[in-house]
């Protein structure tokens, strides 16, 4: 696959402008005093489908020719870019295939089924999905958009940095969480290209560090034994984003599962925002004060807020 | 006392646009859909201290004198009034006394020492916090600045509401909750001067209604046994904002506790925000689908954000 370059990006924004929000920029002094740094949030969680997800999404279901499209498509993810790829199916008039465990929460099944997608269960293993997925698109003829690993997909995340590099002059550094690493590289694509003087730097839950592992190492290293609040962070990077993330980003910090708690409790409290753990996870590595960044005018995505309201990790603490 | 006018709202503009935010209008179109109304939602949760309340305390606090000032400003609330007029006394560089009973609960003491005001504790009754609140103005000299029945306090509200009439034009209907009424008498006063073809509409818990049956009975009547989660609006209407009320006001809803949680729930949800269940009031009536206000467009104020994130309503019914 080829890695997707800033003209790909540059054509993603024309592709989703119809259908996505171009969501605000918001900053917090308070939070700035605390980090002792200058932060400028890009809130994808005020995103349709409540996160960046539906970017990338939307640009591989748009850039599919029509007889293509006329099959479907289909995924295996359980989380927002089920969701995402669902409703850009729904926007496009096609079908939409969603692999999921028969465990999955069901709160996850009915964001997926209330925008439309036909759900295919599966046991819950690696191999059970990944047959499972075959079989529906050999079966159906359904084009596979994968949640990260897709050169259309991380362009359509590239074009979040493009907004807030557009909206925000001169910053010093852009971060985004990283999982599989879609926002991450399309992130590191885009800034590169409209502002090479800015940094970027990645931030993963320390207990699901393998993008920490494979940047230090140079070489791909599976996640094993993920395990964080941080859910939307589970997934370990693929060969193509890994390529471009190792090329184009300076650093990946870890941040602790109290770093993300805290990170999301000042969220909350101070901006008066809802995201989800795994955008609060940059904020958790900015609170440790890095001596790099201190004074720097820093970019931030927060990239989604679906969260169950009734599952808050400090109301569990006090129950 | 003197009703203000929209000259003196406009006064008020200027003395606190220094200091506080002019917060976004935000729109959602699922609760559009919901609803069957446009809503055009002004984020009071996002000014300063958390609440629209910084507006009227900080047009009362610089609009005395020299020598008035000098001796500080007092009051009795304990909730947002409070730590509005301790920063904006701060702001001033001039002493706060707060009154508050010895009951308050912790994080609303930190909230008023954090902005650097002096609590004063009293007993837990409506005497004991009079009695204490008027020891403490004749021993310091403090002007007492009153949470709602104070012109200043009502023009300084009344700016909130004029920006979202310059921003959002062509309104049929404007929102807010009502408690003391100084939200509510101050958009009034404004909506009538600038956009007199908008109605005033108030909404009430139906636990604290005493501004629904004062507004029915056209004479004030106080609160008795008020219960609610909408605790920001326990308080009764003052003969000043009554008299306000009454002549601008063309209705109030009452909303029940359930409607309340709910309208409150899909704020959080929907718009990704954090709002008090009191800035939630008017949606919960909305809610109810009110024929009347079927496909209208409709500002609605969301007066604050502050909540216990341990204490939620929905999370107490689950554990």
């Amino acid at each position: 696959m080829d890695e997707p370059t800033i003209e790909d990006i540059r054509e993603a924004v024309e592709r989703i402008r119809p259908f996505v929000h171009r969501t605000p920029v918001l900053t917090c002094s308070t939070l700035n005093r605390i980090c002792g740094t200058e932060m400028f949030f890009k809130c994808e969680n005020f995103q349709k489908v409540g996160a960046f997800k539906i970017r990338g999404a939307t640009n591989a279901v748009f850039a599919l020719d029509d007889q293509e499209a006329s099959r479907g498509v289909a995924t295996h993810s359980s989380g927002n870019h089920a969701a995402a790829l669902a409703l850009a199916a729904r926007w496009r008039g096609i079908r939409a295939y969603v692999v999921m465990p028969q465990n999955a929460p069901r709160v996850k099944i009915d964001a997926v089924t209330g925008y439309g997608a036909e759900i295919v269960f599966c046991e819950p293993t690696l191999e059970a999905r990944e047959e499972t997925l075959a079989e529906v698109v050999s079966t159906t003829g359904a084009a596979f958009v994968h949640p990260y690993n897709d050169p259309l997909v991380i362009a359509g995340q590239g074009t979040a940095a493009l907004e807030l590099c557009e909206e925000v002059t001169g910053l010093d550094v852009v971060m985004t969480p990283v999982g599989g690493g879609g926002l991450l590289s399309g992130t590191a694509i885009t800034v590169s290209a409209v502002s090479p003087q800015a940094e970027v730097i990645a931030a993963e839950p320390e207990r699901a560090d393998d993008a920490y592992r494979s940047f230090r190492a140079r070489r791909l290293i599976p996640a094993t034994n993920s395990d964080t609040l941080a859910d939307g962070l589970l997934t370990s990077l693929g060969d193509l984003t890994f390529s471009i993330i190792i090329r184009y980003v300076k650093d990946i910090y870890t941040v602790s599962e109290e770093g993300i708690v805290q990170a999301m409790r000042y969220i909350w409290e101070r901006m008066k925002i809802i995201v989800e753990p795994s955008a609060a996870v940059p904020l958790g590595a900015l609170l440790a004060k890095p001596k790099h960044l201190l004074g720097k005018r820093i970019g931030v995505i927060l990239s989604g807020g679906n969260v169950d309201l009734a599952d808050l990790p400090w109301a569990s603490e006090i129950c």
